[in-house]
């Protein structure tokens, strides 16, 4: 009751994904959520403002990891090399409960709309987050959003690649960008 | 009352752009909607699926126009050039009505979250929608993600663009993808 839970956090995110599974989202309330993790209604609310944010903890923290990565990269480094940087700063986040827990999460996430939707945004705020961390650095609007786009994209397919194949994010998210790096630079226009 | 309303649809979208303004989006109610155009509620349902749909209505055509705008792209051309013919096919439904509205669509949807995360998936599935069209042409799909996405960017830039200066959205569109094309070009990675 309030008393200081050392591992609260992951075991209500463990709980909720159990529960979505068994039950489906929609069936599952958050009372069942911290029942079924031996917590209270009130810890729950003190590490998760809703139902579905259980589902998306953590983004501030990769906002702010995004955003620091970038404008920490050496001042001589052009965009693409900052976005990496950000990618690598992110790297912690992607722990081995993130990878064991990340099928489940990804499956109640496909399942509903509303979680689909959430998502997306959540995509379009790290974009958003690395565009104006790079306009902070005095990078040109255009290339800022550029390099963004990019950076997403990265995220996107590493985080695929390492769901499938676990191993060190950072290292998995830095061959996604050269990649996608080598594609756009090779892409041709119209003719 | 279910008798044949030329045009139902611009109605019910201007009065529910007046309403959500007047009054807030969590504060209209569809009946408000249909009453405010002159129409039924039954009517709104036969346009609209939902209250929000109101505000993404025509996304099911724009989907299928980017996909045929690729499908149907000469055979020769590249992934970019065939995006750009996708970019093109969707300007017909870049319309003066839609103009007209659009500052105070724009305006409702940033300051809902729910509708905000709407829009997000939508430009998402924009994205989705031409890198399955590039795949459909034989594009790798590494090549196909980041066209797509790049394309998204086009769209996302040239719309901002036609917003400030009207005109014929296929040309600005076209205009945003060339210099989203160069800057990804000319991004270097890290060195």
């Amino acid at each position: 009751m309030g008393r200081w839970e050392p591992d609260a956090r992951e075991r209500l995110v463990r709980a909720a994904l159990d529960l979505f599974c068994e039950q489906g989202y929609e069936n599952t309330s958050v009372a069942q959520i911290a029942e079924r993790a031996g917590l209270t209604k009130s810890t729950y609310f003190r590490h998760f403002r809703d139902k579905r944010e259980v589902l998306f903890g953590g983004q501030d923290q990769l906002l702010e990891l995004l955003t620091s990565g970038i404008i920490g990269a050496p001042p001589s480094v052009g965009p693409l090399a900052a976005v990496e940087a950000a990618l690598v700063a992110i790297a912690v986040t992607f722990t081995e409960e993130r990878l064991a827990n990340a099928p489940r999460r990804q499956a109640v996430i496909a399942g509903t709309d509303e979680l689909r939707e959430r998502d997306a945004l959540k995509m379009a705020g790290f974009a958003r987050a690395m565009k104006d961390a790079l306009r902070q650095r005095g990078v040109s609007e255009l290339d800022a959003d550029v390099a963004a786009e990019l950076g997403v994209l990265a995220v996107r397919r590493g985080f695929d690649r390492w769901l499938e194949d676990g191993g060190d994010f950072a290292e998995v998210a830095r061959r996604a960008l050269e990649e996608v790096r080598v594609a756009a630079a090779e892409l041709q226009g119209a003719e």
